[in-house]
């Protein structure tokens, strides 16, 4: 059975009654529209913890005033029923009002693996993003905290963020769901037409090729180039970035050490992003 | 006998143990060049905890360039003497490698009480305090943490921080201690000459004035008009502000509410703070 709590000291009571009795306990952030990548993750969090907090909160803070804070899929009663399914111990749910009180006036910024990429086309996101993720570390003093690496600069900016404020939980990155065509599992994919779902499911393989002639030798600005034009000829409007970096640093990435291609691109009124290892050996 | 540690992993460890027995932890932040105020601050941690724990730190990131970061007063073997004569149970003196090693890059700002007076003058001073507070209540984890009044402004930064990010403590504001001339103890009295610290101590009796009066009845604009030129007459050289405030927000003062009278002005290289309660009753 999942234990609901929607304030902060229900939460804290809990969590630390449990970790009281010896109970290791994991942390998974989410914005709700829990799909199987989701999941994946509760699954890697039970592996690691003897008990497994989900967060359900839509954070308002990392959108933009034109992003898609208001239509972004909101479906509590289903998310429930998968946390119960999936062996979750307890959901937390606040509202806007309980995370942001009246007058709430504080806000935490991390630098390094947050410049670029993301930042260029969302200039708040990951101040948002460090903030929340901040806040519900602090509230629900988890052993652990599992992040997906489809969002692999986040990944890297909460690191950052627990190294930097010597937040006491280590972090943990777990590999990206993707359909039987290798599309990255997202709640944005419910905007998605069935002509649109087609486009979006040759994205992951563009950038496999893209990595594999990284790794094969190839010039990166020719390779990353080729990429942004593949995207675009496979039926995406527009790229926001296509980009090899260094792994955790998110710095250029160099010849001769794990790396990621990282991409944005937009499809109709949905954007999309996806990741994928170039690995140095 | 005073524990001496340097990292945050000996302090951490010595408070989760303390904890763990169920004693209560008090932490005492300072910049070191101890004195009677700091004391005050200490005697006012073991009247409410089993534990006192007072870091010393002087933190570049509340200094500005311009400011007196390398000539602020050193003196770590004379503090540690003061601590052992009060009864400090663990003195936390890190490096400034432990606090911010190589690439460290993350900033907390607090908004609402931040705004003005201090920030007009030292724009960055309290991203700086707010980042290094909230980085040592997450090294340390106390039960409550001490802060000296005289600092008035930095204290409802404090409060509001803790607040804003849930950190699982309880915020102690001690009152301001000072010399038989009213003059508020502050480590930067020591670069005063004797010709300075005579008018320095003319001060808090304009403050007093000042805040007498409005309780009084007395037009703000007027008596804060009056006091400004009460601190030149006095012999200051500057007056960065002198303002009434309320007490917690420190939004503009209201009449009938709790407000502060608040002061910061230079004395030939030194810069002086000092404030007062206005009173509603």
């Amino acid at each position: 059975m999942t234990i609901v709590v929607e304030t902060i000291a229900a939460l804290r009571a809990q969590v630390r009654a449990w970790r009281a009795e010896g109970l290791k306990v994991a942390l998974v952030p989410t914005m709700g529209a829990l799909h199987d990548g989701h999941v994946s993750l509760m699954r890697a969090a039970l592996e690691r913890a003897d008990r497994c907090v989900v967060s359900i909160f839509v954070n308002p803070r990392q959108f933009a005033p034109t992003e898609d804070l208001d239509k972004y899929p909101r479906q509590l009663a289903l998310d429930l029923d998968r946390l119960e399914k999936a062996g979750v111990h307890l959901a937390f749910t606040p509202g806007v009002e309980e995370v942001y009180p009246q007058g709430f006036a504080t806000s935490i910024s991390v630098g390094g693996p947050s410049a670029e990429l993301e930042t260029d086309f969302r200039p708040a996101f990951f101040d948002g993003v460090a903030t929340v993720v901040g806040k519900l570390f602090i509230q629900s003093e988890p052993d652990l905290a599992v992040f997906g690496e489809k969002d692999y600069q986040q990944l890297c900016v909460v690191k950052k963020l627990v190294q930097d404020l010597n937040l006491p939980l280590e972090i943990v990155g777990s590999p990206t769901i993707r359909d039987s065509e290798g599309l990255a599992m997202s709640s944005r994919n419910a905007y998605l037409s069935a002509q649109e779902l087609e486009i979006a499911r040759r994205l992951n393989k563009i950038l496999r090729k893209a990595a594999s002639a990284l790794e094969g030798g190839a010039d990166e600005a020719v390779t990353m180039a080729a990429a942004r034009q593949d995207v675009l000829e496979a039926g995406f409007d527009a790229v926001d970035y296509v980009a090899a970096r260094q792994s955790d640093t998110l710095a250029p990435w160099q010849r001769d050490t794990d790396g990621r291609v990282l991409v944005a691109a937009r499809l109709g009124k949905t954007r999309l992003i996806d990741n994928v290892e170039i690995s140095a050996s």
